[in-house]
């Protein structure tokens, strides 16, 4: 091999890969997660991560087409996913005839968008989505059953999430309120950036699309209402009473409603109209999850209500509505902010040495320890006893275990503390005992 | 939608997906072979699916550059990974400063190859592979832990394996003794091939090589030696005594006196010197692993051990030993053949009927059974009670619980036994009660 040229073992720019000791960490958030999920009655569902162009491209903006991995193998046009909703569509769409509804489901998984690399966004990222598609209809039961995820996806992870609420009809009923519809996306883009480019600047960009003084105040005294259920609907009624105004004010009453029913704690949810999901599909129900005090992280999770999630594939209506926590993001910002729980250097509870030829008494020592739930590892590598306590100090490995001669005849084994620094010697089940303590 | 001409939901052929039901028990299973990964010190690792095409195809035959999806992002020449060992490489070799030595590290993932479909082939697929890797060096104890995994992983799953061992240096021993080693690798790959084609086939095709009569019968009569260690040695003892030869045997020695250190069930492995792996990497110890009572299934995991892991990418040496389990494969063979667990229809354990308008009310008995670790669902959507009751019947669901008016009065709730179709009237509490037992 040395006369080979060596290639530098470098990964794709923009993807994410952890050590191991993170990845642990990381791997139990998505156990937790996935437990939510499933005691809320969701089923787990592993979509291929490449589909055919034709689907994965359907509902693709122009901006999603350039972002996505798209190539040919053979004579097929194929892509790597973006997100969970629209192979979710494909699924649904295609056994649509099998699956009993309202059919609940959560995907755990990568997706890819080839974006220009910056902090805090990866070309590889997981998501953890849970939706709830009705066939026909769907209660709004299922909205607040997704703003609940939330709450107990943050508890079991042990942060304090903020899921903010609104109904996306309410600005579209105050859009037709103010006789501004030819405008509508136009204007809804832009009051989703209120919180980023503040109200002078969106004002001037409402007046160019030819808003009127008054409706620009209108608009944004509204995406400005934020508080508990009964200061939005108050502040709210003020400002209009348009058909779909208050028919999407009526949504959120019954969604608080079952808030309410489910027990969800009142401080872990709020009402903001500002929530609008600009460019997304969304067609009622929207909220954005934020940590606790941190509001300075942007959204951590997303979702909301969608009135056809597979229109491109099939004339069956199905009314959907999802939630999803960008776990890669959230991971990351944690990561970067000193959030994350402590990480333990090792994995392991118990480093056993031998002292001479005991490796394959070791080996009996350590599959005792490990059938008894001790992570246990042998010391069989070439090096000094030296180099091996001092691999064990830097590995953080909590108990060191010696045998040598004497050990191995009298069945009584050293074993030291490596925190206190305390040994004693103690026959294997005594061990055991101390190291369970 | 309706003028939009559909586009049929089809996924990619050979892509493997699973319907729900289905999908609990594969993630079941992958979550009970990463325990006993983590039970045995391995730590987690998830590298990208992507990499740079440099890399992923630095070790790659020609055959395996026709398979792998591979394509051209803005000016970089990338591909989807075809197996865990070429991601782990380039790990180890990126981090080897970093990393403490012998690294022990599992992945369980999605690997690629754009073979043309065909029974049992997937195109994605899943491995869950453990590596331990050495700096310099590597003890026999990790050979003997990765049959170890093997044992513990099927007894995990609930099947029993039978884990068949070699190692790849009796073969090549035997080529040297019999002075055939201008042919060694076209010799090793044609043997390999033995159980297939049978001894006739494969005694041409090696006379069509050169080999002698002499030489093609001692060939043939050590890859048909099987048995105990014992059985092993003493007929493999009969046919050669090349120093490359017994060094293997003495190494085969060592990892079965390491298997019987860590307590391995004698049963559930055995000595195969027909075991080669034909086209792989491996350097000595090889194994692969078979259902018992069902080798016509093939290998669901194989193993070995490589001399160096990484030598494409760092001038450090890195010895190591790994196994893998063809999981996606595993499951379908034991689905095609009956011998997956009987899946449940539905995840839900109780079905929660409104009788009118008490959604809310059963919305709040719903959270109330969800905490208490019942899997509660409310039937909300807007069938008829009738429907509802078949849709429980359909799906399966043990228990119905009744909410109309008197029940919301009383706080007492008609309980109904879906199996027995015993009817109670109860408390929340006792329905609880009822239920868990």
């Amino acid at each position: 091999m040395s006369t080979t040229k060596l290639i530098s073992p470098r990964k794709l720019a923009g993807f994410w890969e952890l050590p191991p000791e993170k990845q642990i960490l990381f791997e139990e958030m998505q156990e937790k997660i996935k437990k939510v999920f499933a005691q809320n009655c969701y089923s787990p569902l592993d979509t291929p991560v490449l589909e055919l162009a034709e689907i994965l491209l359907a509902k693709s903006s122009g901006e999603m087409d350039k972002e996505v991995y798209a190539f040919t193998k053979g004579d097929t046009a194929m892509c790597m996913r973006y997100d969970l909703t629209v192979p979710l569509a494909r699924f649904v769409a295609a056994n649509a005839n099998t699956l009993e509804f309202p059919f609940k489901r959560y995907q755990i998984g990568k997706n890819y968008r080839g974006e220009r690399p910056q902090k805090g966004r990866w070309r590889e990222f997981y998501q953890c989505d849970a939706d709830v598609i009705g066939s026909e209809a769907l209660s709004l039961v299922a909205d607040a059953e997704c703003v609940k995820l939330f709450i107990e996806c943050f508890d079991a992870l042990g942060y304090t999430s903020i899921t903010e609420i609104s109904n996306r009809n309410l600005l579209f009923g105050l859009i037709d309120d103010c006789g501004d519809n030819a405008n509508a996306e136009a204007i809804i883009i832009l009051l989703d950036k209120f919180d980023k480019i503040g109200k002078d600047n969106i004002k001037l960009s409402l007046k160019d699309l030819g808003v009127s003084e008054e409706n620009c105040e209108k608009y944004i005294s509204a995406v400005s209402v934020k508080g508990n259920f009964e200061e939005f609907k108050t502040a709210l009624s003020k400002i209009s009473n348009n058909e779909i105004f208050l028919k999407a004010l009526t949504e959120l009453e019954e969604v608080e409603s079952y808030l309410t029913a489910f027990g969800c704690d009142k401080n872990r949810y709020t009402f903001n109209a500002g929530i609008i999901r600009g460019h997304n599909y969304y067609t009622g129900t929207v909220f954005e999850t934020f940590l606790e005090g941190h509001r300075e992280f942007g959204a951590l999770g997303a979702g909301g209500r969608y009135e056809n999630l597979a229109g491109y594939f099939t004339e069956k209506k199905l009314p959907g509505v999802g939630m999803s926590i960008g776990l890669t993001r959230l991971f990351d910002v944690f990561d970067q902010n000193g959030l994350l729980p402590e990480v333990k250097k090792s994995n392991i509870d118990l480093f056993i040495i031998p002292l001479g030829d005991y490796t394959a008494k070791c080996v009996e020592l350590c599959s005792f320890f490990r059938q008894n739930g001790i992570k246990a590892e042998v010391a069989y590598d070439n090096k000094s006893f030296k180099n091996k306590m001092k691999e064990a100090n830097r590995r953080q490995v909590p108990y060191v275990m010696i045998v040598g001669e004497n050990e191995a005849n009298s069945g009584l084994y050293v074993l030291k503390n490596m925190t206190s620094g305390d040994q004693s010697t103690l026959s294997k089940e005594d061990c055991l005992k101390a190291i369970k303590l």
